[in-house]
């Protein structure tokens, strides 16, 4: 039986859902479409429902040792705009010379199906797991997994005899290697809007008329000049990264950093502040960002109009490293634009997770890539953010991130994202290794 | 016979047609319109076209005496956007309570149509004007007047013989005072964008990646920080408005600026940098403006999208006090972003214009006013821009402008511009008083 024919086949239908986190009918069907597949193979599946949120999929298998293996993956989807930039229909998987094409196929439908037909090979060869494997499947990843904790409290049993826990993306870089990643950065993600007339003026009126826009950019520009310094918690509990990398860099492992790759593919020929070499791994990992997503004042169409903006906004968000704390910079922050009359709301916030590099789950899984001769770097955590936070903090569970279907350009919410079949093979043959091996279960 | 019946009816006809500068047949069909209703009263008209404008019509009829009054008006109007704040169609005129509305009925429909009944008038009531009267009709005012200069370069001989300049514009404020206003300050539009990245990133790079609108911010902030400092021929020329206002001052006339109204109508308790008094004042007229019109970036729809932007786009106005030089801005201001790595693109430039209040035809229209006990304050110049200067500074002419058929709330530019029957009909017997006078076209 050719396994990769089966993802393909179940990769085809898990992508022909338009399951954009805002779809709540189109991700609740996909949600029980997942029930359903799940239950053919033989797990006990739950489907937690909230009346605002879309459903999270929880699914258990027992195997023939004690403990689970815990796999985090998510059905719902970037929105595909810009639209008219994809090749192919988003929502339809198209296979090009061994190429698959469509939202999601990398994140995260691709690691879903992956995962599943693993266990299914499992179990046609074995007649059942080695370990047991759980699933949880978001259904709002990509809007901030606002109520994933809420759903999942509900069932903390769950969580019992849970090994250790494998995130859901990862992938492929171009010298062959996986980065095996060990924690998020977390992220505040703030809307602000000032208004300062009733409506619109004449830009003659310029000289005396306050103007929303000059407003927030100064407040903007000042908060960065100074680093943020009005918002005391942003700079505490800062993690030492030196620290952290020593403690990889040690045993000999190299630290997963692909500045020229980063160059190439927005095509820079520098870093912002100059940034060189080991200063910039040290930023990349150790540096809290604040990002300006979007910003959108006045008349901006073609040709000119002469308006003061009575109204500006923006959208912000601040990535965190650990072990700062979102929800008190998010009330500074906001505390902070209200004195200069600037509203403040917070979209989201998620915190940062960390999994000690010298934990047993991240060694045994180390142990297991050596044994296959797999290339590995590590990277003490990813610039991205995701939910992770409520398995290592509030249910105390390790978490390895980095082995999955993609790779360096796969475009994960960009048009066109794709994966290479040779990688989801590869994937598929790392997390067949991870379950059966002993090694994985056995205290040391 | 009844002039406002007359003027309602002309006014009617020219609203309905949707004479936006782009709308180019539109344009072209309201001009020859214009020159039809100017040669049925005994005008010789004559109606410029050109290949990338909309035409101006000039018309031209003698008096009993030697000598010009000019009416420069414009046929072209603002787009009703947004248009669902209309109340009424915009292109259809409505008569409600002694009030009309309509696109242009202030600007400048209703003052073209009032000039051309006052004309009507003194031929049905004198067999001839008293003295000649000309009319420069443009097309293209609300863009800028990118081709008014240049159609008027090949009539040259039009501008022989004109005493002075009634300019398009004008009406009554709350206090039932007419504003004589002397001059305009220029303005230049500018549009910037900056590019950093081939596409847009994950927000998480920041870590790493240039942001086109953090530079565009940076860029916009440091420049208002420094008052422009960098932009050398920004400082210079600029007039002395003190000294201006002592001119008016000391001959009785009070200064035309109401900022209780502007507080008012916009909504706010005070000023930027706390202007207030005659500092307020001084800012009004003497102080040039750095205004931001549009500014857009990244993702600016609903919820939230983490994206790190590649570009970033500003619209930008500066108003120009005289005898700021908006060439040489220009050119400094666009040299100085270069240097950031930030494009300029230049859409428009119109520079400041202004007329002497000592100037014997200033004085004649204010003895007339006297004459007829109007109130009348006096502003040196209006913080709006217009193509005066090719008037005053190509052709030496003086220009007063003021006299218009609007009123404090008439919103040109605005939804549901509207002006009062009472205003016209006094906008109407000041501009047939001067055309009637002998005293504005007799040397002193």
């Amino acid at each position: 039986m050719n396994y990769l024919n089966d993802f393909v086949s179940l990769l085809s239908k898990l992508i022909s859902f338009e399951s954009i986190a805002r779809n709540r009918n189109e991700c609740r069907e996909t949600a029980f479409f997942l029930k359903g597949i799940l239950e053919e193979i033989g797990f006990s599946v739950d489907v937690i429902e909230h009346p605002e949120g879309n459903p999270v999929v929880l699914a258990e298998m027992k195997g023939t040792d004690s403990g689970f293996i815990m796999f985090y993956n998510h059905y719902d989807v970037q929105p595909p705009d810009p639209i008219e930039k994809w090749e192919t229909d988003p929502f339809k998987l198209v296979k090009k010379n061994g190429i698959l094409y469509g939202r999601g196929v990398g994140d995260n439908k691709g690691n879903i199906a992956s995962r599943i037909i693993v266990v299914k090979k499992l179990l046609d060869e074995l007649g059942e797991l080695p370990v047991g494997v759980k699933f949880v499947i978001d259904g709002e990843e990509e809007v901030g997994s606002p109520h994933l904790l809420e759903m999942l409290q509900q069932r903390k049993k769950f969580f019992n005899d849970v090994i250790g826990v494998i995130w859901e993306t990862g992938g492929f870089h171009q010298d062959g290697s996986l980065s095996l990643t060990l924690g998020l950065k977390g992220i505040l993600y703030v809307e602000m809007r000032a208004k300062r007339l009733r409506r619109d003026a004449h830009s003659s009126l310029a000289v005396l008329l306050p103007s929303a826009i000059w407003d927030l950019i100064s407040f903007l520009y000042e908060l960065k000049r100074t680093n943020l310094e009005a918002i005391k918690s942003f700079h505490e509990g800062i993690i030492d990264v030196k620290e952290v990398l020593r403690e990889i860099e040690e045993v000999g492992y190299e630290i997963a950093f692909y500045p020229e790759t980063l160059k190439e593919e927005y095509g820079i020929e520098s870093f912002v502040d100059g940034l060189e070499g080991h200063e910039a791994l040290l930023a990349y990992f150790g540096r809290p960002t604040f990002n300006i997503d979007g910003i959108v004042a006045g008349y901006t169409g073609p040709g000119s109009k002469t308006v003061l903006p009575a109204e500006a906004y923006v959208k912000v968000d601040f990535r965190l490293v650990p072990n700062q704390d979102a929800k008190r910079i998010a009330e500074e922050l906001c505390n902070f634009a209200k004195q200069y009359g600037i509203e403040c709301k917070v979209h989201s916030m998620t915190e940062p997770a960390f999994t000690s590099f010298k934990h047993p789950f991240v060694q045994r899984v180390l142990k297991i890539l050596k044994k296959m001769r797999r290339k590995v770097k590590i990277a003490p955590w990813s610039p991205a953010s995701g939910p992770m936070h409520i398995f290592t903090k509030y249910f105390g569970l390790p978490v390895v991130s980095g082995i999955g279907v993609s790779y360096w350009s796969s475009g994960h919410h960009a048009p066109n994202e794709n994966i290479r079949l040779q990688d989801v093979e590869e994937a598929m043959k790392i997390i067949e290794e991870i379950l059966k091996s002993k090694e994985i279960r056995r205290e040391e």
